[in-house]
């Protein structure tokens, strides 16, 4: 396993302004490049997906994509999880890029990866439905909707986030080239955050990271996410318990109509003073 | 199939500024979202893969992922492609879901999907090696790097396409929610340009496109992207030909390895006047 930057030689390229006057200039320069490297995920020895990440809080993200699945629900659920590393973990045949980059995760007794699920599918740097070959496979909610569970963000709250999850932000200055997702508690307090090239990653780590601390179910929490919100972002969070998802940009039609199905709260556009609040507005007050 | 965008009704909040007297404003209206919905791609009636897409260029978005699967080269490859409506299609166990949410392509004697290749797999709006299980599958390039052609794009027509690009997104403007790709000439001529929720559909309807005009290899030609460049990206331009591929943002660390590696010239960051050159600088003049 790498690091989560990778630092690479790059040319600055500057042309000057169509009203200027002078020379293009080219000046080489070290730069730092978010890390992106495939992690196995494996359940008890099987191969079960492959996702493009960057590397760092690995078991968590695997423990995370289990919760997205509807794999497991809670702590209790998982009974060991190893970072294989080609000679503690049981599998001979690793190739030398896979050192470092399988997470084998074993469930408990009675928890099982169902026949749908287990599917050899791979998941990328933004995937959270890979490997279904069904449309009717694509939806893993649960039956019953989020709880109506008194959560309440006020907007001023809300319009604070942003700011909060950038300044959390350690690799994002440096690279660029990082989403994040930011978990916060009504008051604004900002209770974990993860970062990766890929958001479905981050909000895998965010769901790991809950679960090894047995805070599952999200309850009374708000997820708020760098980039755009898919169907697969609110399944992830209806499926950690989260009942408010921020985006700082769009959502698409799909994830819309999942969080009015599933209970969820969905703002888009959490920018500056404003914001859309698309689905159950009773959590912002409305 | 629905639209490529779909309304629906909002709710826009508005916090005073800390230092601004009033109240949180609440105001309801319609919005445009960019849609997303699942694409079931059948190869000779059998499932191959799904992605979320946004609706729109189907046809081109299942050619183009086999180009970028390495499993077709070029327009003779394919024999017939096609929507199925539930009726004409020969499946007769469509779900209501599915109507006009799959496309069937069919393979010239010869052509075929490897076994690496067919693999239940599933791509998302961001998902370029969804299926693999095993490290070594991810990477499905040729063996041989793209050819010294004798492209190069100038810095001032490089800086030039991102408001190219902008300026030819019909969809943008309404959702926000949309990654684009755009084919230019060394001239800086917009010869196509896609849309999708997820940036690696919007590639691989460039490649699909380029396919059904029997444009590919696509040498000569840069691909701009409006967001990041992923390790997925880039095998996409490789395989579709295309020597030089550019991102309004950052590369991650495997797209500037494998890059370097395939003889692709990448770029990020071209933002304003200035760019980042990770490889392959002789395209650009350096």
């Amino acid at each position: 396993m790498a690091g989560r930057t990778a630092r690479r030689r790059v040319v600055r390229v500057t042309v000057p302004a169509a009203d200027a006057d002078g020379d293009v200039t080219a000046a080489a320069r070290a730069d730092l490049l978010a890390a992106e490297e495939p992690l196995g995920i494996r359940v008890d020895g099987t191969a079960l997906t492959m996702t493009m990440r960057t590397p760092g809080d690995d078991t968590e993200l695997a423990a995370g994509f289990l919760v997205g699945e509807a794999i497991v629900r809670g702590r209790d659920d998982i009974t060991g999880m190893k970072v294989c590393d080609g000679t503690t973990c049981g599998h001979l045949n690793h190739a030398e890029g896979e050192i470092g980059n399988i997470v084998d995760i074993s469930l408990a007794p009675g928890v099982a990866v169902t026949t749908g699920a287990r599917r050899n599918f791979m998941t990328t740097s933004a995937c959270g439905v890979c490997g279904k070959t069904s449309i009717d496979d694509i939806c893993v909610l649960p039956r019953t909707p989020l709880a109506s569970d008194g959560t309440v963000f006020t907007p001023a709250v809300l319009t604070s986030l942003p700011d909060r999850l950038r300044e959390a932000q350690r690799v994002f200055s440096s690279t660029g080239g990082l989403h994040a997702a930011g978990l916060f508690t009504a008051a604004g307090e900002l209770l974990a955050i993860r970062e990766d090239v890929g958001r479905h990653n981050a909000v895998d780590k965010i769901a790991g990271w809950a679960l090894v601390h047995d805070k599952l179910p999200l309850t009374g929490c708000a997820l708020l996410v760098s980039g755009r919100a898919s169907f697969e972002l609110v399944q992830k969070a209806v499926l950690a318990g989260i009942p408010v998802l921020a985006a700082v940009s769009a959502p698409s039609s799909l994830a819309a109509e999942l969080a009015d199905e599933a209970g969820l709260t969905l703002i888009g556009f959490l920018r500056g003073q404003s914001m859309n609040v698309y689905t159950h507005g009773h959590r912002v007050g409305l």
